[in-house]
C-alpha cells in the first residue's frame, strides 16, 4: 500500500481527514453526533446493565449494541489512522506513528482495546464491561471548552501539588491525634492510626458523614480545631485555581491584542487577516465584544489607541 | 382603537408607560411596592397552604387573596404590554409584540396564565399551586444588583459547563468504582452502579449526608480519593467565578474612564456630561469616590493625569 | 462644669484622650490589656456558667467579677465620652455627643446598659446573662487587620445581597419540588413546604446532615442536581470575595504611589515624609518590602522609575 | 579542633557542605533520596505499628529500623552542622550557631532529639512514638513548590486571623443561640453553652456530622441562618488566598522583568547573565514561555518592546 502513488486513495485520504480533523460542519458534524451518542448509549449500558432486572432482559441488545460500537469505533480509529498521513505527506508512516502516539488516539484506542484483547485472554467480565466507561474520555476530543481548563489545572500544578501536600501532612497529625485521644472511647473506630485516617480525611474535606464521630471532651477540642483547618484546606485549591483563571485570561488577550497589533501594522485589516484574527478570538475563548472594540481601530487611518489595552491614547498632550 | 389618534389615551399611554418603565419615585415606587408584597405574600401562601392545619383554617382567604393577586397582575401585565407602544409610537402594535416576546414580559404572562388555563383545562390543583412560585421571577425586574452576577455567570458559561463536565465524569468513575469494590459488602445501596451514583454525587459536592458510607478496606481507600478530588471541584467553580468577577469589573472600570475621557476632550464637563457620566456609573456598579477622583481631573484646565488610571502624571520631567 | 477654664482639668482631660484614643504603649497599652482580659473572662464565664456544676459552686465568685467589670466598663466608657471633647476644644459637648453617636461608642454603651436597665426593670436574667457576650464586639477596637475584610465586605454588599437571592430563591424551588417528589413517602419530614425548607437549606449549603434525606428515585433525582447547585452556590460568595480583594489591594497600593509621589515631587524626603509614609503603609496594610523598593527611588536624584508601578522606565529609548 | 589549619578536613567540610546544601544531583541526589525514603517508612511504621496485630509480630523490626534511622538523621544533623562553618569560613562557630538556629535545622534536631531524651528520662512510649511524625517537616526542605504557597500564606497572615476573628465570633454567638432555644428539648447535647460550641462549628464549617442537630422550629430557624453564614465563612479565606496569589505572582513576575532588563541595559545579553536569569525563573517559579519571550528582546540590537509587560511597542507612531 503506497500512500503516494494512487490519486485516488490519496484523495480519499484527503477527504477522510478533513472529516475527522478539519471540518466542522456536514457529514463530520453528523458523524461526530453519532460516535458521542455512541459514547453516551455505552455509559448508560455499563450503568443499567449492573441492575439485575436490566441485565436478564437486555443482554443481547447490549451485546448487541456493543459489537456494533466496536465496529464504528474500530473503523473510526483506523480511519483517523490511515488519514493521519496527511499531517506529512511526505512521510506518511512517520505522521501516522507520531499519530498514534498521540493522548487523543491513545484514549481511542484505548475505548477499542480491551474488546480485542478479550477476544485472546481470558478476562473478568465484570471489570472489562466497567473499563467501557473509558470511552468517556474520547468526548474530550469534542469539547473546546475543557481546554482552558485543563491549560489553568496544568499551569497550577505546583501549587495544588504543594495544596494537597498540606492536606496529606494534616491527614497524617489529625489521625495520629484523634487516636492518641480517642482510642480509648472508641476502640472500634479509632483504635489504630490507619483506622482513624477514615475520620481525618473525612472531617478535613468538610464532608463530613458523621459515621464516625469524637465523643471525648479532648476528641472535640481536637473535632473542633481539624473542621476550623478543613475551611483552610478547601481554600488553597480554590485560590490558586483563581489566580491561575486570572493569570491565564490576562495571558491570552496579551497574545490576541498582539497579533491584532501585527496585521494593523501596515495600517489596514485585509479579509484574510480579520478571518485569522476571528479564528485567534474562538480558539482563545475571547468574547466578540472585546474583539470588535480592538478592530474597530484599524478603521481611523491612524492609531490613536494604545495597541496594548486599546485605551483612547490621543488625549496626551 | 387607533393608538395614534386619541390624544387622551396617549398621553394616558404615555404616562403609564413612565410609571412601569421608567420612573422609580411616587406613584411608581408605589405600585412596585405592591407588587413586590403581593409576590412575597404568594410565597408564603404557597408554602404554608402544604401544612394542613393552616389548609384547613384559611383556604377561603387563601383563595380570595389569588383571585386579587391575580387581578392585580392581569392588569398590570396588560398595562405594560398596552403602553409598550411608546417605546415606538410610530409602530405601536410591532413594540407591542416585541416587548410581549421579551424575557421580562414573559415572566410576567407565567405569572398569570396558569390560573386562566386553569378554567378552561383541569388541572392538577397540587402542582397548579407550586407554580404559582415562578411568580417570585417577578422580582428579578426590581433587582439592579443581580445583573452583574449575571453578566460574569454568562461569561463564564463555558468554563462552568466545563467544570459540571469534569464533575460528571468523576461521577461516573466514581459510582463505577464504589459498585465494584463495596457490592458484595453493602448489595442494598450499592448493588448497581445507578445506586452508587447517590453516594458519588453526596460526597464528590462534599455535602456528605452520611446515609450511604463505604464500609469495606477498598471502599474507604476509593472514599479518601473521592472526598479529596471533591475539593479540587468545589474549587473550580470558585476559582472560575473568583476570575469572571475580576474581569468584568475591570472592564466596567475601563468603559466608564473611556466615556469620561471623550467628554473631558474638549477640556471642560458640562452639567450634561456629568448627569450622564453618573447614570453610567450607577449602570455600572461602580462607587462614587472612584467616579469623584476622575471627574476632579476635570478642573484642572489641562490634563495631568494619566487618562487610563486617573494617575497623577505631571510628575514625570 | 465648666470644660474650657480650669487648666488641670483639661490637661487631665486631655491625658485620658491620649492614653485612650491615639497612644499605643506604656499605660494605654496595659489599660487596654486589662480590658481586653475582662472582656475573654466575661465570654468564657458566660459559657461555663450554663453548666449547673460550675454554675452551683462559683456563682458569688461570677456576681464579683461582673461587678467588678461593669465597674471598670462604667469608668472606660465615661472616661472616653468626658475626653471625647479634646477632639474639638472649641465645641466640648457637641464633640461628645457626636462621639456618643459613633459606633464603637454604642458598642461600649451596650456593654453596661443591661446591667443598669436590669437594676429597674425586671429582665430574664438568663437572656441577660447571654447579652454579656455582646461585649465580643469591643474588641474590635483593638482590631486593624479587621477593617480591610470590613471594606471589601462592604465594597462587594450588592454581590452578596445577590448571590443570597439566589440561595434564597434556590431554596424556595427546592423546598417545593423535595415536598411535591417526596410528600408521600416521608410525610413527617416532606409533609408541608416549609418543613422541607430544612432539607433545603442544609442540602444547598453542603453541610448535609443526613437526618433528613430523600429515599425516592425521584427525590434522590432531585438531590443530586441540587446539591451539584449547593457547589455552584458555595462558588458565588467565594468569587465575589476573592475579586473584592484583588480590587481592594489594587486600590491601597494606588494610593499609597500617589502619596509617595507627592512627597517625592520636590525630589528628596525629609524625615517628617517618611514619617507620614510609614503610618500610611501601616494603615493600608502594605507590606515593609513593597515601601522600600519605593522609597529607594527618592535618592536617586531624578526619577528613573514610573511613579506608579516603580518599575525602570529609563531603559526608554 | 581548629577548622581553618587542617586543609583535609576543610577539603571534606566544603565537600560535604556541597552535597547537603548545594549539589542537587549525584550523590546529593542519592543522599536525599535515601533520607526522604526514611522518612516515609517512619510515617507508615508509627502508623501500622499503632495495629495490635501488626505490633505484636514486627516490634524487633520497628526497633532495628528505628535505631538505623536514628544513626543515619544523627549522621545528617551533625554533617549538617559541622559543614555550615563554610557559610563563613572566618567564622566557623557562628555561622554553626547561626545554622543551628535556623528552622530547618531545628526540624533536624526535633527529628532525633525524643530519641536522645528518652535515654536519659523516662518518657510515655505511646506519645514518643507518634512524635516521630514530627519528622515529615523535614520533607519541606526538599519542596520547591511549597515555598510560594507559604510565601502566600504569610503575606495573607492579617487576613487569615481576621477571618479565624469572625468564624470564633460567630461560634461563640451560634452557641449561645443554639443553647438559648433548645437547651430544653435536647439537654444531653444543648444542655450547656460549652456543649453547644460542638455543633455550632461543626455546623459553621459546613462539616456537619449530623450527631446532634436541632428539632425544634426555633433551633431549625437559627440553623437555617447559621448554615447560610457558613457558606460566608468559608468563601473569606478563599478569597483572601485567591487575592493573595494573584498579587504574589503579580510581584515574582516583575521582580524578574526587572532583573532581566538591569542585565539588557547595556543592549545585550551573556552567557552569565543568561544562567542567572534562568535561576531566578526557577526560583520565581514561571514558566519557561513567558522567559523566552522576554530574553528574545535582547538579540533585536534595539529595544522594541516594554520593558514592562514584553509587548511590541514599535508600532506607536
Amino acid at each position: 500500500m503506497d500512500d503516494n502513488t494512487n490519486t485516488d486513495s490519496v484523495s480519499l485520504r484527503h477527504r477522510t481527514h478533513q472529516i475527522f480533523e478539519i471540518e466542522h460542519h456536514g457529514l463530520a458534524r453528523f458523524i461526530n453526533s453519532v460516535l458521542m451518542l455512541l459514547i453516551a448509549i455505552t455509559v448508560i449500558i455499563v450503568f443499567v446493565e449492573t441492575m439485575p432486572q436490566v441485565r436478564s432482559e437486555y443482554t443481547s441488545w447490549f451485546i448487541w449494541f456493543e459489537y456494533f460500537s466496536i465496529a464504528l469505533f474500530s473503523i473510526e480509529y483506523i480511519a483517523r489512522l490511515w488519514s493521519a498521513a496527511e499531517i506529512d505527506p511526505e512521510q506518511p508512516w512517520r505522521s501516522r506513528w507520531r499519530y498514534a502516539k498521540s493522548p487523543l488516539a491513545l484514549i481511542d484506542l484505548l475505548a477499542v482495546a480491551p474488546f480485542y484483547l478479550g477476544l485472546f485472554i481470558q478476562l473478568d467480565t465484570r471489570y472489562l464491561r466497567v473499563v467501557r466507561l473509558l470511552r468517556i474520555f474520547k468526548l474530550t476530543r469534542y469539547s473546546h471548552s475543557l481546554s482552558m481548563l485543563f491549560q489553568v489545572l496544568k499551569n497550577e500544578l505546583p501549587g495544588i501539588i504543594s495544596a494537597l501536600s498540606i492536606l496529606i501532612i494534616l491527614i497524617v497529625f489529625a489521625s495520629a491525634g484523634i487516636y492518641l485521644v480517642e482510642r480509648e472511647a472508641q476502640p472500634e473506630v479509632f483504635g489504630s492510626i490507619p483506622q482513624a485516617i477514615w475520620w481525618a480525611t473525612i472531617t478535613l474535606t468538610t464532608v463530613g458523614y458523621g459515621d464516625v464521630v469524637p465523643i471525648t471532651f479532648a476528641g472535640k477540642v481536637l473535632g473542633i480545631v481539624i473542621t476550623i483547618m478543613g475551611i483552610g484546606i478547601a481554600a488553597l485549591p480554590a485560590g490558586i485555581i483563581a489566580s491561575g483563571f486570572t493569570t491565564e485570561m490576562q495571558n491570552r488577550r496579551d497574545e490576541f491584542r498582539a497579533k491584532l497589533m501585527a496585521s494593523l501594522s501596515d495600517g489596514k485589516l485585509t479579509h484574510d487577516e480579520l478571518r485569522d484574527i476571528e479564528r485567534l478570538r474562538i480558539s482563545l475563548g475571547l468574547s466578540l465584544k472585546e474583539s470588535k472594540a480592538l478592530i474597530r481601530l484599524a478603521g481611523t487611518g491612524h492609531i490613536t489607541h494604545c495597541p496594548h489595552c486599546g485605551k483612547d491614547i490621543s488625549l496626551h498632550p
